[in-house]
């Protein structure tokens, strides 16, 4: 793997970008003259070929086509063969993963799910420091489980999982990278740790799905949720995948019981028999051109093997806090220096953070802020080169040095997700 | 208005047409050459200015602007801002309606906050003929609900409303047009008889939302849910709409307790705490591409009166009826001849029918057909003529009097929604 050490120039990340064995998929993706992207944790950028295929979709397979559109075009079929594309790159064997839905909506069905396959334990664990509307699912998923379910809290109060675990533990929700540090969790190890205490664990893989080298089946995961609108550049609010154990499918059940779940949707049943399989986890008609951008995002990653992209990430995510170090030795980064417990991503702390990043945006850096006072920039290796994380860090370094938070215009706050 | 014996001939038909104060409304569509679409109650045909309006979304939107968009593009505020349009075709005021996820999990939290807003009640009374996934879902709701609930069914066995109205009755899920027959249920009266009973309604309009002239404020609907890509031609899939009065909204909560829900969703607060009005029933990241659909389709309506649209409507369902009546006169419709109680389509039980239908399509006349034998026309007024309602009677007629049944190719059946 590279190492900061051998980027000690502008140029030297330019040779190495030339030597890039992936620098080509770069040309997938539409990246606007003069931004440096480094917000491909937030709402990945758009490919090349999703205008045509969207278009197509739009002015052919609905426009012209219309209703049949959903046998001829494979609309029907597209949640299915989503999951089982979106499955490959998270290690999940076929029929186990569709893409549907939200992951707020696809959390839900899986914690549900859970506490139904442990019927006789009263206790979910959720992360303290989690993505807040993994919580907020939590909570409305234990308040319609059907019986009186607890939460306790990892990370509160310092309480580890192992001091959790125990025989009343029903299930586990983690998201794999924190969407804040940028910290990464082992999944074997508590997934192991999980199943030894006999509770099912539930991993958000939000923020490491396409980025980060998964293995659903060996390491046992019970069900797995994300978004595809991030490091997946599904487009904005592309619906979400949701991955459950073949063993675990046939007894998993879920209260949103819609007709697309059926074991046969078009018999018009008056009473809701689940599907045998994975499809039982789905609910309504998907939104079907937005689904569209989620095959057309899995294209972007054929023929790419995720360790690849996982060794590029670390060396960008490398370069750049050895570049901030180098330049701002007292900013303080959150994330872990060490590979192994790192994501795809650097959070720095900095009370003037969210002026910082307001100016970087008009500078070309866009990268964004997550209160109260951390600076969040993604690293998605498919298209990032090595020349603009050492041009990022040299713009932060600048913004700071010019101290802009004094500047009135970086005040007003704007919500981005 | 216009009676069916006013039109005696296709040349009647025509000249009716083209004296018809909204004739050029069709131009706002994309109608492929050759086509009698009668498929519009199942996925409304592409707006003219889909393409570019949703390329706008897709290539300036997400492809330059990027993550921007969500403020400079107005994205956040979508699912109300489509709310408060949609709820203006359906009567209802401004903060009482948002676009969102699915028609099935809409229908779901309407549900739900109808149960926790009569919580010393514990019947659900659901229509035998609804629509399955409205019992799927109805049945997963009670199954979430908390407390033991039990289903009472409307029409099994010829149970009234009346008939099983009492004090125990917490909600009635009621479909306004029968997805089979087209039959129209008197929503005034029926929500009144409801509220007489204590109990509240939840109305599902995704047979009639942009059809029929609805009052959900002066009739006092409760709760409303239906999809948009039928008669108001969002798209395959695009997200559905759920209405909430505004007098229940500060009282009603449900279990999909996501982000988007929240009273400050970038807070980022540990424990939800649902925003005060109609935004407690937004759940996850919507799916803006097939969202940016509902937005394109809403401008086709506007500057038009539904009232014109629903006496259209009528004209061309009558003149449909009254047309195979003439020309196959043993065919045994089966939806309303009296005005007030049909919707905006066609259903001629047949038991041939999947054969026919087929046989009509391969002519250029779209319909579909519902198990066990109904053959289901639907007649959108924004964009159907009178003189393509004369020729698909007469294919219908030249179809059955051909006896296509006996042709082998007819008799593979393909799923449609």
């Amino acid at each position: 793997m590279i190492s900061s050490a051998d980027l000690v120039s502008r140029e030297a990340c330019m040779a190495h970008d030339a030597a890039d064995p992936i620098w080509t998929l770069r040309h997938r993706f539409v990246i606007p003259d003069g931004v440096i992207y480094l917000d491909g944790n937030s709402l990945g950028p758009m490919p090349r070929a999703a205008a045509s295929i969207l278009g197509r979709t739009i002015e052919q397979e609905w426009g012209q086509d219309l209703i049949r559109s959903w046998n001829s075009a494979g609309w029907f079929d597209l949640p299915l063969r989503l999951g089982d594309r979106l499955g490959a790159l998270i290690g999940a064997a076929p029929g186990q993963t569709v893409v549907c839905d939200t992951t707020s909506i696809n959390l839900y069905k899986a914690v549900h799910a859970a506490m139904g396959l442990r019927p006789d334990r009263d206790v979910v664990i959720a992360e303290a420091a989690s993505f807040p509307t993994d919580l907020y699912i939590i909570e409305g998923a234990m308040k319609s489980a059907g019986r009186p379910m607890q939460r306790r809290l990892l990370g509160a109060d310092g309480a580890s999982l192992e001091a959790l675990l125990d025989a009343r533990v029903a299930v586990v929700v983690l998201s794999q990278v924190d969407y804040r540090s940028g910290a990464l969790l082992d999944i074997a190890a508590m997934t192991a740790q999980v199943h030894k205490a006999g509770a099912l664990v539930v991993w958000d893989l939000c923020h490491s799905a396409g980025v980060i080298e998964l293995a659903f089946d060996r390491d046992a995961i019970d069900f797995a949720v994300g978004c595809t609108y991030k490091y997946l550049n599904g487009g904005p609010g592309s619906p979400a995948f949701i991955s459950v154990a073949a063993a675990h499918q046939a007894a998993a059940t879920h209260p949103l019981s819609g007709w697309w779940g059926h074991a046969d949707p078009f018999a018009f049943d008056r009473d809701f028999r689940p599907d045998a399989g994975i499809k039982r986890f789905l609910c309504g008609t998907p939104p079907i051109i937005s689904l569209r951008g989620v095959d057309v995002a899995l294209d972007t990653l054929q023929g790419v093997d995720v360790a690849t992209l996982r060794a590029k990430s670390l060396a960008l995510t490398e370069l750049f806090m050895a570049r901030v170090t180098a330049l701002l030795p007292d900013l303080a980064i959150v994330t872990p220096r060490q590979p192994s417990l790192r994501g795809s991503q650097v959070a720095i702390a900095f009370d003037h953070g969210y002026a910082v990043v307001q100016a970087m945006i008009e500078r070309g850096v866009i990268g964004d802020f997550r209160e109260p006072n951390i600076m969040r920039f993604g690293f998605a290796p498919l298209y990032l080169r090595f020349a603009e994380v050492w041009d990022a860090a040299e713009i932060l370094a600048a913004c700071v040095r010019a101290e802009v938070w004094r500047e009135s215009r970086y005040s007003q706050r704007l919500a981005v997700t």
